[in-house]
């Protein structure tokens, strides 16, 4: 494996209190929607748009998944959708895929990348920041 | 064919103003939040939670993808998650496929069914309405 | 509702042994393996290529979950990539919804389109036929 | 980012001639049947099942979109799904993101962990060798 990973940006996210749909098939499912928040170089900079959620499942075998669709504003004004997944283990950092779809005018690097982020609480309850880093094919 | 509709409910969802992403890759692509609505029968009542969006696509060829996340929450108090895509043409109504998420002790048969929805505008701007009918075979 | 069902054409699909994965947390997983098989009118007439499969779930509420990848070839001799899921009842004929990728220059019409198919066994063990129709909106 | 990449298990993966679906509305679409291949260590062997196939798009802003569908048996005789998704450039080893399926009595790390593989050429052509690492948070 010679893929590097160099840091992109960061993602502060606010969240709203859970909406709990509760145990189904898949195993248990909240929806915690996105309030907003910000994006923080070094490559790309912005604010996380009010809008779109995580709909959070916790699995028959404990494992987290994270499926979040959400917008982004750059600070040159372009939106960018996000939909960010991501697997992991309940009280530790998730890794995630980010995968963004960019206006042709704005940050092509961003569609045509392959992301790596990884995702944990914030400075208080309710926040999540999902570091983002480039993954760079030897 | 011996597929039969039998109609099961009416979505009526209420929009906020779009967000454009504008032209990207995959077409012309805009955000449709939203802010709520009504469920009725005549198999589910309840209501459309506030929330989720149309994350809707206008297409190179013109055709309008549509594919929306939300939840609805039921007369009875279960908070069903929907998936709804659809594809369909400028100035028509649009065909969709809703799948539904559901807790272990609601509605199973809307987790179980097949559905087929109708998407067409409301009373007013702003407005949609989904016309439910689950696929029955022969 | 007023979404009219339009036959299209029928697809009579020779499935190999299933490769059984076992018991998953999504259900009971075998895959089927795609042999080949006959497109037939109205609207469309051609082959079923041999490659794909149907990685088909057995849910634990007891639905049935179908979701195959495998191409077509026209008459005209473009070939067309089937992506087709569904959902439905043991013993029962499977309602699903194929999506169709087409080359620019084939039939535009399966790519714009909002199609349902009805899967039922063929006429020996190892064949299915799924008799699709296009939704016309009214 | 503290992240670790924890080399896991390398696919060595034979394909069959590439099916041209050609330009479509997504980009260039071909599809390369998988014809089998080894699972070599240090974390996990058996070998690559013949079927399935990667459904391969060069995008029209020149990405390579990898999407693949197929199996594995371990040596201990598991039978684990694949799908697994990447980006990248051409003339480079591309990232990607393979999610397995597991049997629950099978390797259940490959089912809850969160994985990274590395595609590029093999020792001939029609044949690809993927590096899987398991991403480790920190």
């Amino acid at each position: 494996m010679t893929l590097a990973l160099q840091p992109a940006f960061t993602l502060t996210v606010d969240l709203a209190e859970p909406r709990e749909v509760g145990r189904t098939l898949a195993g248990h499912r909240r929806v915690i929607p996105i309030l907003g928040g910000t994006v923080t170089g070094p490559a790309l900079t912005g604010e996380v748009l009010p809008g779109g959620a995580d709909w959070n499942l916790v699995r028959p075998d404990g494992a987290i998944h994270v499926w979040a669709r959400y917008e982004l504003r750059t600070t040159e004004g372009f939106v960018v959708s996000v939909t960010n997944e991501g697997l992991g283990e309940p009280g530790k950092p998730i890794p995630t895929r980010p995968v963004f779809e960019v206006p042709t005018a704005g940050p092509a690097w961003l569609s045509v990348g392959f992301f790596l982020g990884e995702l944990r609480l914030g400075d208080h309850p309710g926040q999540v920041r999902i570091a983002v880093s480039q993954v760079i094919p030897g």
